[in-house]
């Protein structure tokens, strides 16, 4: 199959690959109809992660079941499906208690950009889906094999209920979904940090309701300006950096929780505000599967859409343009097309 | 007035020292009656904090009304007062919101280990009792200043719930206070990690129902033993070291919670286990007036009593022993009868 290989940090192209085949009775194999570029790709991309050996990348995917092993019975042929970028086995007691991410069987989708990928677990993994959705609709489908139902879970972990007022520090993919939550779970107020106009155009249209383009300490005075010097109720934390955390935290109303979702690279606690105020912190990679229930009828239905993320689309052979254009936040994020 | 002095690390001395006064109209000078040593205090004692110049030691107090401003209006001379170490004006958005830890005006006793100790906004601050306790209950009343409400803290934080199984991490007096109050809170199993056959004896009196006595990997082998692989649904963790915070996480099953208490020193979120698990982290400074109306009348009545935590009695002047009795962990806690 065609499939995009990081080669070496930088080094990223589209080439022949062996197809991923059903191993476990328990697999399925997925025909990607689209896949897209997760900002957390990019930490390999540039080099912040190893990459030891040349290997496949995508962890985001939607597409048609074209094998399963012997031991599927729920998802067949044909069927077309949501593939979670987190696979779960729906047995182990961290399943059963909807912890999916915990799952101890847990496993990730290697091979979303290309033209196929494998799927652990796929009775207890696979969405299926009623029919194929049209294909101008597999942006906002798409978007929650990960994106979306990440942004949701940095919302719920925060704590968003309605009539709230919720920060949300990032303003990429994942902080833009963020917004779209907190609006969904009712915060009536929601204060986007993002100085880009194009991604401030965005959160406005997801429902932010105040920008700040301040960062670090001014961004910090700024939402305690908004906030009459309470501070926010719930604070999304979409970056995972040391700079993002702390404006997080400091962001904070006491009492407040930080849910984050950013893969933390170099991010540390600030502990001096985090104790005295009891700012709480919470998330980690979202439970996708907990959250399909919820979130796939709401985007079939069109009451939410984040395809407004996916700002380029290529077909699956320029990938490396998809890469360079995150890389040089010339797009938001990237929907590849096999 | 004779207090005790901190000089220097390792120098400790109670001599005469200025008897504090009402500055404000709404302060109140209270005679104390009963003080105690803090395992915070250890941290200046041992040299880990600065000691700039000497200084008045003690937070923690229970004592009679001697003196009030003229703006207080609730509480009288003569009123027999628990004093919560960290002081509280009752009227900005933090304390109405029951966040009495982050009050804008957020003071601390500062010599609770002395004949005399001043609390600021006296009215909102002091819970006054009904009468004066018999001295055999200075003890268990003196706990509710600060050691009970903090374990306590750390419980809720946690999220125990009746019927879960919590891990207390600490043998300290928080963590016995923890393990206490996880009894309170309902918990069905109560694994105390401790290896000190004293420390062992008071957990199990306050209900630890499993004893672990091994120290980080081994520890968490042994929860993990102990629930099935599947970790405690609360931890409670009661030092604040990285050690203790990585075991903490490690305890934990996905999605729970870890409440901590212990002011954080050198303590890092261990990201791995807290991305991959979604274990929260919730805690900080207790909000000890939002607590005492509902832990004051269960101590009053005899149902709550973690005066077991102090297993040494001193007059006030020898106070320096209480602190090296505490430093060589012969003692748990240390209570100081001016």
């Amino acid at each position: 199959m065609r499939a995009t290989i990081l080669h070496a940090p930088g080094d990223i192209r589209v080439e022949e690959w062996p197809d991923p085949v059903v191993e476990r009775p328990t697999d399925a194999i997925v025909r990607v109809v689209a896949g897209c570029v997760c900002g957390s790709d990019l930490w390999s991309y540039r080099g912040v992660n190893d990459v030891p050996e040349p290997r496949t990348m995508g962890h985001e995917a939607i597409g048609v079941v074209e094998a399963v092993g012997a031991g599927v019975e729920r998802v067949r042929e044909g069927d077309f499906v949501v593939v979670p970028f987190n696979h779960c086995c729906g047995r182990c007691a961290h399943c059963r208690a909807g912890q999916t991410q915990g799952c101890v069987e847990l496993a990730m989708t290697a091979s979303g950009q290309a033209e196929r990928t494998l799927v652990t677990n796929a009775d207890a993994t696979c969405f299926v889906l009623d029919e194929a959705p049209a294909p101008d609709r597999y942006a906002a489908v798409l978007a929650l094999s990960d994106v979306l139902p990440t942004g949701y879970h940095a919302a719920i972990s925060a704590g968003v209920t309605p009539g709230s007022t919720a920060v949300v520090v990032g303003d990429g993919a994942v902080g833009l979904c963020g917004v779209l939550s907190a609006q969904r779970l009712g915060a009536e107020r929601i204060i986007a940090l993002s100085r880009n106009p194009e991604r401030q155009r965005l959160a406005t249209a997801f429902g932010a309701t105040d920008l700040v383009g301040e960062r670090g300490d001014a961004a910090v005075a700024a939402v305690l300006e908004l906030t009459d010097g309470v501070g926010a109720d719930a604070v999304l934390e979409c970056v995972g950096t040391e700079e993002s955390m702390t404006t997080a935290f400091e962001a904070a109303r006491p009492g407040a929780t930080v849910g984050y979702v950013g893969v933390p690279h170099g991010a540390a606690v600030p502990w001096r505000v985090a104790f005295r105020n009891n700012i709480g912190l919470r998330g980690g990679m979202a439970p996708v599967i907990r959250y399909l229930p919820e979130l796939v009828p709401a985007v079939l239905a069109g009451e939410l859409d984040a395809s407004a993320v996916f700002d380029l689309e290529l077909p699956l052979a320029d990938a490396a343009e998809g890469y360079r254009a995150m890389d040089e936040r010339r797009a938001v994020k990237a929907l590849l097309r096999p």
